[in-house]
């Protein structure tokens, strides 16, 4: 008998190469699949809804893998969360059918992007963050960002080395919201919806900065399409690119024209959607 | 003519042996020392009001130097800052009396020390906070708390390396506070104070997960005296110890019957109060 296992997990990529297996590398799957081969004593194969690359955070990763040992639950979390470094956690398992594939069963998956504007950089930060010196224009982006939603051929967005079939591609969402830190006194920062004593030392912030995120979600993405289309966004921000301009590098088809790609540590795959109830 | 120039300075300490100098190992002093001598093209030493431990973070740290060099107050920002590595980075700096001294000007230092209690541990915090998987009965520390409040003989809480004339200090504040975290869904977890998109990928937390922050203000402070309180409490907040039991290891003046020292990672210096406004 062999059973299917559902993997809900958590990482921090900055110490990662990425999650795909690289041979003499620490990779997030890599980790993983030796300390499943420790568990059940078999070579295992761990299938993840998003490989993410090197440097990009998980909040709600999730992956799979068939195993003919059958543990409880509870215990697949225990056993692996005690084979596997701290800035991993596991944080549920279950018993899925044999048909279920973290990526092929997906249904939709969330990116966040979080790009930090301030004269001063931000050590707590550092890995969770883009920091942009100069402060950007959000309205300009968010009007940007109204020509990338929908389906489109996003080969303007696309990583040169990408192998999937077709370049087309639905983005169902992408929202750009924004809050501004204000800061009372030479010592003083805080963070208007969040209670100060939590901000400490996590969420220090330098005086008169803006938070902005980037919310994107989508059935499926091409290499490097997030990155792409947040360092696009901030050439808007910037005014290197008018508004409109989104527009026709999409049109172009052609990764010459858009911006740079953003900086790895600012993402994150916050959750992949299913059918069932997860 | 020499100046005197104090430095208001944030840091992560995870990639630290701590603040003071030590040869051939990365410090905060010694980093900073360096660059402040290659702007002024002479050896620096810099005082600091706190001299944390390796792992300890810093979101308010004083520390001053003397220079021949005259530079603006926000040059010396940007020199300094284009030196030192991102989890560094000095926030203001001024002109202040030549009598002027960040350790012994200082009138009083705010730390705080975070404990997460969570079955499961959490990636993104974890040289944040010191996790502890059991619930603590927060009611039992915060009255073994009120025993340490005010001016005692600090020997049990006291590093047998300590080199400070008298174990006397007064403790002018010892606060307890929490925020219990619940889950509202599997993928789902939320800080109720705090807006949900700027939990991410930073504040992403164990379902079920109380987070407990202790802020302590003293003048000063004996080696590792913070560490060593946090631990008892600790104790008294699993049953080891009663509440009571805090005021007769005080008495005893011996450091083998206070609790263990906690780790170093859920520390922070948070500010440093000096009589001028700052």
């Amino acid at each position: 008998m062999t059973y299917n296992v559902r993997l809900l997990l958590e990482y921090d990529g900055t110490n990662f190469h990425g999650w795909q297996r690289q041979a003499g590398l620490p990779t997030i799957q890599g980790t993983l699949e030796e300390a499943l081969a420790r568990i059940t004593k078999q070579p295992a194969t761990l299938f993840g809804a998003g490989r993410t690359d090197a440097g990009v955070h998980a909040a709600g990763q999730v992956a799979n893998f068939r195993s003919s040992l059958k543990l409880t639950e509870s215990s697949w979390v225990k056993a692996i969360n005690s084979l596997v470094p701290p800035d991993i956690v596991i944080r549920s398992a279950e018993y899925v059918p044999p048909e279920f594939h973290a990526r092929y069963s997906a249904k939709s998956k969330v990116y966040q992007y979080t790009i930090l504007t301030s004269e001063q950089r931000a050590p707590f930060l550092r890995n969770y963050v883009w920091h942009v010196r100069q402060p950007l224009n959000i309205p300009a982006m968010q009007e940007a960002s109204g020509y990338l939603i929908g389906t489109h051929d996003f080969s303007s967005f696309r990583a040169s080395e990408c192998v999937a079939k077709s370049p087309v591609r639905t983005l169902d969402r992408l929202e750009i919201t924004y809050t501004q830190l204000t800061a009372t006194a030479g010592q003083e920062s805080a963070m208007p919806q969040i209670r100060r004593d939590f901000l400490i030392p996590l969420n220090r912030m330098p005086c008169n900065a803006t938070m902005i995120l980037f919310t994107l979600k989508a059935r499926s993405y091409l290499q490097h399409m997030v990155r792409n289309i947040i360092g696009t966004l901030n050439d808007v921000g910037r005014g290197r690119f008018k508004p409109s301009d989104v527009r026709e590098i999409l049109e172009k088809k052609d990764r010459r024209y858009a911006g740079p790609i953003a900086p790895p540590q600012g993402l994150v795959l916050l959750s992949v959607i299913y059918d069932d109830v997860f």
